[in-house]
């Protein structure tokens, strides 16, 4: 690749390379352009998110299994000519372990229903837990029914997504409480287990995991996603008998914290050594599926974002620190510990950041950019959609951005943070779930979103945030 | 759906009723995020698609399933209350027939490639047809080649797509000559068969079809195209082996004209009855798959745009006609018959037709509009697009619009065109192949383009598309 595309750009593009100091609008969008051509015809993020698929599917952050993975993420680095260093993070650890089952008894003949534990519950005594079923859609239904209609019982919570929410995320924090809060919540009136719909939108047999949070003082008490054809088996069968018995079985368990590693692959500036830029996505995964989507595919766009500018030329007048974050999944209501250590390094060692990108919204087409920064850098990153294809790709800057890999970037030393939005409508058919595999992601909607991601990047390095004393 | 809908908006929107008469920006961008939010959570797009795909999935003009297929739509949308009828259309007609071989021989051992023919194609004799081959990646190469290099061989056209390019259409013009013209090129210097590439971002066993255009006084031969796998495969065994011969098997057949028919559905307008908007999609497919995405998703959408508006207690001021056109697929540089017929007939009648919208590029998330008409009819519906969620869905008015249903009344009767356009980097996945079926497409995304049209619908209803004696 960089033979052709270096020579390409060279023959076709000289004017680019002459015109990376000036910063021109003509030349950084022939800049921009080039950047999406040759990532949609010589990018190697989907071969690498291929290889990290079928290598490493389950990178649950303190697993052994997360271990082997940063492993094969500081080779692929090294690779591309990054200086790489592992930093160490204590993170909490969840096995997930064997048993997973929810059986109903239907006229007489035993019927499992599909589910998967969520993340951080409790087991179940080896024996497991049989108990009749309370459906409820919602936590104050919880409170309303009270000990008298909740003790000794498995609370079903049932609400399902809004799918009448254009953004899936309003979809998901509309639901999702029930399954952070849920266990909680039905414990406090004596609940023996909950049941908890997935937050999906197909109606399909795949469980999607997730996060829960217990609470101080609280009895903790198994808790297991269903899937949504689960889900409405189980209401249908209560509405014919509300007496139904429900067992479970489940054998997770909090382990005690583990070594993990954030994955740092680094590139000295040309301009400002002292100054970084970082790239980066959270690296860990659930342990069902593959994290292709969530979150293998930033990922791999985050490596490939900065090789591809290295591959067409580009010499970064900061020095660019490409992270593979740990510890993103599962916590809920914490400090995520891979960025937390990351900034608190940073801040330890008085390291000047100067912005940090990251991704989470999946393999899908790119749509525009989050800016957590002054108004004036908004308008001033705003300014750059010019020099995008906006039919077709990047078309807006929204105020407010990056994520829980950067926030403390941001809230240690004010870093401004940003990050990547795409065209997540079938974002939550795979999230959290075994459905969550490689082959559901489109080469070209991946290469895509590495694409703009480099193009923001190179805009950042080489224009700069602000009007003085850089850039421009 | 139409209780709950209606219920829903009369409590919560009410000021959305009040407000068609005046137009305001407040009460339209009410409208706009109800209808989006109807269609997402009550929408029947998806329903109606799954219907259509496994009861007619092939709909080629002409043929017996097409005519079964066009009775569906017309019980369908009578279903819907709405006025149908079907205006006869002559169309060409063509059959595949049931042999389709594309063999090599290789150490001794015969080996099938994925091959389909293009429609129109001839097909070989009842014995098939034997001849070596040879590649090019141009028609000008066949011509540089003369008859020398060509005749008494089968020409394998293996230019593939340009993956660079950012837009899916411009990759496909960039290489669909090979198959449009490819034969008539080498037949002129005696080719006896073409083989051509699919037009395919994918590297799989899909051959993708479409049309190909014979010329005046050229000796027609069969034409086939094969999967991208397999032009691979045999581009690799002919660079190990130039005498490689291939044989040939094809039994299609162009027929005598057909009768065929567009599908109209009529709702009359309660201000302006002699006034007609159209929307409406070809409804016609290719014989293989389940034209899904090509065209049944634009079928459905243009049938429950309307629905949902009504549903939503939407009152017409001008006749809406949702139409299923006949005969846009496989006729390659004539006019496509259903639209001619439709742009006729309104031109003997002197209807005055005030709009038409089309849809033909796949159930994917919508993200603009093309409009053909004055640059100040553009910039009135631009400047619409504050009425929508353009960080999720419509985000952009294009110059240039309409389709090949369409062009005829624009041609004809001078009438502004409109088109849907949606994220279609996947689109060639599917396109002319087997592989363009139900299970493709998500409910979502399909289901948000509906919205899409019936929002664009309402607008140039409600406002008008001017502002003088009208909509204001």
């Amino acid at each position: 690749m960089r033979g052709s595309a270096v020579a390409a750009l060279t023959t076709c593009c000289a004017s680019v390379l002459l015109g990376f100091a000036a910063g021109a609008v003509a030349d950084d969008r022939a800049m921009v352009a080039e950047i999406f051509r040759t990532a949609l015809a010589e990018g190697r993020s989907h071969q690498l998110l291929g290889e990290l698929c079928s290598l490493h599917p389950h990178r649950l952050s303190g697993s052994p299994e997360s271990d082997a993975a940063n492993l094969w993420a500081k080779k692929t680095m090294e690779a591309r000519g990054l200086e790489v260093r592992l930093q160490e993070a204590m993170v909490p650890y969840w096995e997930r372990g064997d048993a997973m089952e929810v059986r109903v008894t239907v006229d007489g003949q035993g019927e499992s229903l599909s589910a998967l534990a969520l993340g951080g519950s409790v087991g179940t005594p080896l024996a497991g837990i049989e108990a009749p079923v309370v459906e409820v859609d919602s936590l104050e239904e919880v409170e309303t029914l009270g000990e008298a209609g909740v003790e000794g019982r498995i609370v079903f919570f049932n609400r399902p997504l809004d799918q009448g929410q254009i953004k899936h995320f309003e979809a998901y924090i509309g639901a999702a409480d029930q399954r952070v809060a849920g266990a909680a919540q039905a414990a406090r009136f004596g609940a023996v287990a909950v049941l908890v719909r997935s937050l999906s939108f197909l109606d399909d047999d795949y469980p999607h995991t997730g996060g829960l949070r217990y609470e101080e003082g609280v009895n903790q008490i198994p808790a297991a996603a269903l899937s949504v054809r689960a889900a409405n088996r189980l209401s249908r069968l209560l509405s014919d008998d509300d007496g139904l018995r429900v067992s479970l079985k489940m054998d997770c368990r909090q382990r005690e914290e583990q070594l993990s590693h954030n994955v740092i692959g680094e590139i000295e500036g040309s301009v400002y050594p002292d100054e970084y830029i970082t790239i980066g996505a959270h690296f860990d995964s659930w342990d069902v599926g593959e994290g292709a989507q969530d979150n293998g595919s930033g990922s791999v766009q985050s490596i490939e974002a900065v090789h591809l500018l290295e591959e067409l030329g580009y010499e970064f007048r900061r020095s660019v620190r490409v992270v593979m974050f740990t510890n993103e999944e599962y916590l809920v209501g914490q400090p995520f510990r891979g960025g937390q250590v990351y900034a608190e390094e940073a801040l330890e060692k008085k390291e000047k950041h100067y912005a940090a990108i990251e991704t989470d919204s999946g393999a899908f087409t790119p749509r525009g950019f989050g800016v957590e920064g002054p108004p004036a850098m908004v308008e001033r990153v705003r300014s750059w959609l010019e020099l995008f294809d906006t039919t077709t790709t990047i078309h807006y800057v929204a105020e407010g951005g990056g994520g829980p890999e950067i926030w403390a970037l941001n809230e240690l030393l004010g870093t401004p943070t940003f990050d990547l939005r795409t065209d997540t409508q079938r974002y939550l058919d795979f999230h959290h779930s075994a459905n969550d595999t490689f082959d559901k992601v489109n080469r070209r909607e991946l290469e895509l979103g590495t694409a703009a991601m480099a193009s923001l990047l190179y805009l950042i390095d080489s224009r700069g945030l602000s009007d003085e004393g850089d850039g421009e």
